[in-house]
C-alpha cells in the first residue's frame, strides 16, 4: 500500500538532507561513503518515535543503522528527536520497503528489525503484513549471505503468520520467544510500543531469522 | 517418569526378540550390524499403533528406524502389527528415553520424530514434556551433528514451548507449519492419532529442528 506523500512535509524534510534521505540511487552501493567507513549496516523498517534506532546507534558506534519509515509525518517527528544529538552512524530513509532494492544493493544489509509491524489482521490485508512473501524476497534480496531478521511483535496471530511465511520461503528460525520479557534475554532495547503495552502484562514474542541457505 | 513394567508382558516380548529389544548395551555403536547397513538411523519416540514408523520403513528402504517405546502393552501391540510383515530396515527397542544413551553411542542417530508427544499441560509436569532440556540434551547427545528432531502436535501450547525450549537450547527451526495438512506439505505419513483428530477440523503444527551449530 503506497501513501500518497504531502508536497508541504515533503519540503519541510528537505531541511534534514544530511540525515533523512529520500532520492534512493545516490547511495546506492555507497552507503560506505555515507558512513565513512564498511561497518555493517542494519535497518529498522517502521520506526515510530525512532527511539530503538536511536538507542542501538548509540550503544553500538562499530554498527551502522538505517531507519526506514513510509509515512512523512512520522520520519520528521523521529528526524527532530533523532537530531537532537545527531550520529555518524545513523540515517533515516523516507521509504516503502517496495523502493529499498532502489537504495540498496543486494548484499548490502547485515541485519533487518522489525518491530512491532501492523499485523493487519484481516485475511484480505495479509498481502500487506511485512512478513509475507513479497516482502521477504526483497529482505533477502537485501541481506547478505547470513544475514538475519529480527522481529517483535505483541500480536501472537502475526507472529504465527511471520514463522509460517519465512519458514516457507526458507528462512530457519532461532531464539524463539513467547514471553520476551520473562525470557531472560539481555540487551533488549524496548520501542516506545513495547514499552506502553508490556507494561500492561502484554507477552512479547520475538525470534530471530536467517537466511536461507542455498 | 518411569512406568513399572510388568514382568508377563516382558516375557511376552522375548518371544519377538530379533525385533524388539530390550537389553541396551549388545547393539550400542553397533547398529550397523543390526541392520546388515550403514545407512542413517531414524528414531521415532512413542511409537502409538506403530503406523508411522512402519509406513516410513516401508517407503524408505534406504534409510533405517528404530520405534521407541516405553510403554510394554504399547510396544507389545505395535510388535504384532509390525510383524506382520517384518522389515530388515525396522527394529522397536523398549525404553525410556533417559535410556537410550545406553542403546546408541553419541551421534549414532540422524534424526528424531517427536509424533503428538503427551503435551503434559500442567505446570508442575514441564519436566515430563519430551522438549523439556533435559530430554534435548538427550537427543543432542544422540544426533548426528545436522542431524534434525522432526516434531508433530495438536496442541498449541505445547507446540509453543517446544519452539521456545529448542531456541533456548541453540536449534534452529524450519518448515514451521501452523496448519499442516493445509500447508501444502508433501509426503506426510499419519499416525492413528492425526488421522482422527485432523478429520475433526483440529490443526496439525509441526517443525523440523536442527542440532545447534557450536
Amino acid at each position: 500500500m503506497r501513501l500518497r506523500k504531502k508536497p508541504g512535509m515533503i519540503e519541510k524534510l528537505k531541511a534534514f538532507k544530511e540525515y533523512v534521505f529520500q532520492e534512493p540511487a545516490h547511495r546506492k552501493g555507497k552507503w560506505g561513503y555515507v558512513f565513512g567507513n564498511e561497518n555493517p549496516i542494519y535497518l529498522e523498517l517502521g520506526i515510530g518515535k525512532g527511539n530503538f534506532v536511536n538507542t542501538l546507534a548509540r550503544i553500538n558506534p562499530q554498527l551502522n543503522y538505517v531507519g526506514v519509515e513510509r509515512v512523512p509525518d512520522i520520519i520528521y517527528h523521529a528526524a527532530l528527536r533523532v537530531l537532537e544529538a545527531p550520529q555518524n552512524n545513523l540515517r533515516l530513509v523516507l521509504a516503502d520497503v517496495e523502493e529499498l532494492p532502489q537504495f540498496f544493493v543486494s548484499g548490502e544489509i547485515q541485519r533487518i528489525y522489525l518491530n512491532f509491524s501492523d499485523p493487519w489482521p484481516k485475511a484480505r490485508h495479509t498481502k500487506r503484513r511485512l512478513t509475507h512473501q513479497k516482502y521477504l524476497e526483497i529482505y533477502e534480496y537485501l541481506l547478505v549471505k547470513g544475514g538475519q531478521i529480527h522481529l517483535k511483535t505483541d500480536n501472537l496471530k502475526f507472529f504465527e503468520y511471520s514463522l509460517s511465511s519465512m519458514s516457507n520461503m526458507g528462512f530457519s528460525m532461532g531464539s524463539i520467544s513467547y514471553d520476551l520479557h520473562n525470557s531472560g534475554f539481555m540487551g533488549n532495547v524496548m520501542t516506545e510500543y513495547e514499552l506502553r503495552f508490556s507494561s500492561l502484562g502484554q507477552p512479547i514474542y520475538r525470534v530471530e531469522a536467517f537466511t536461507p541457505v542455498k
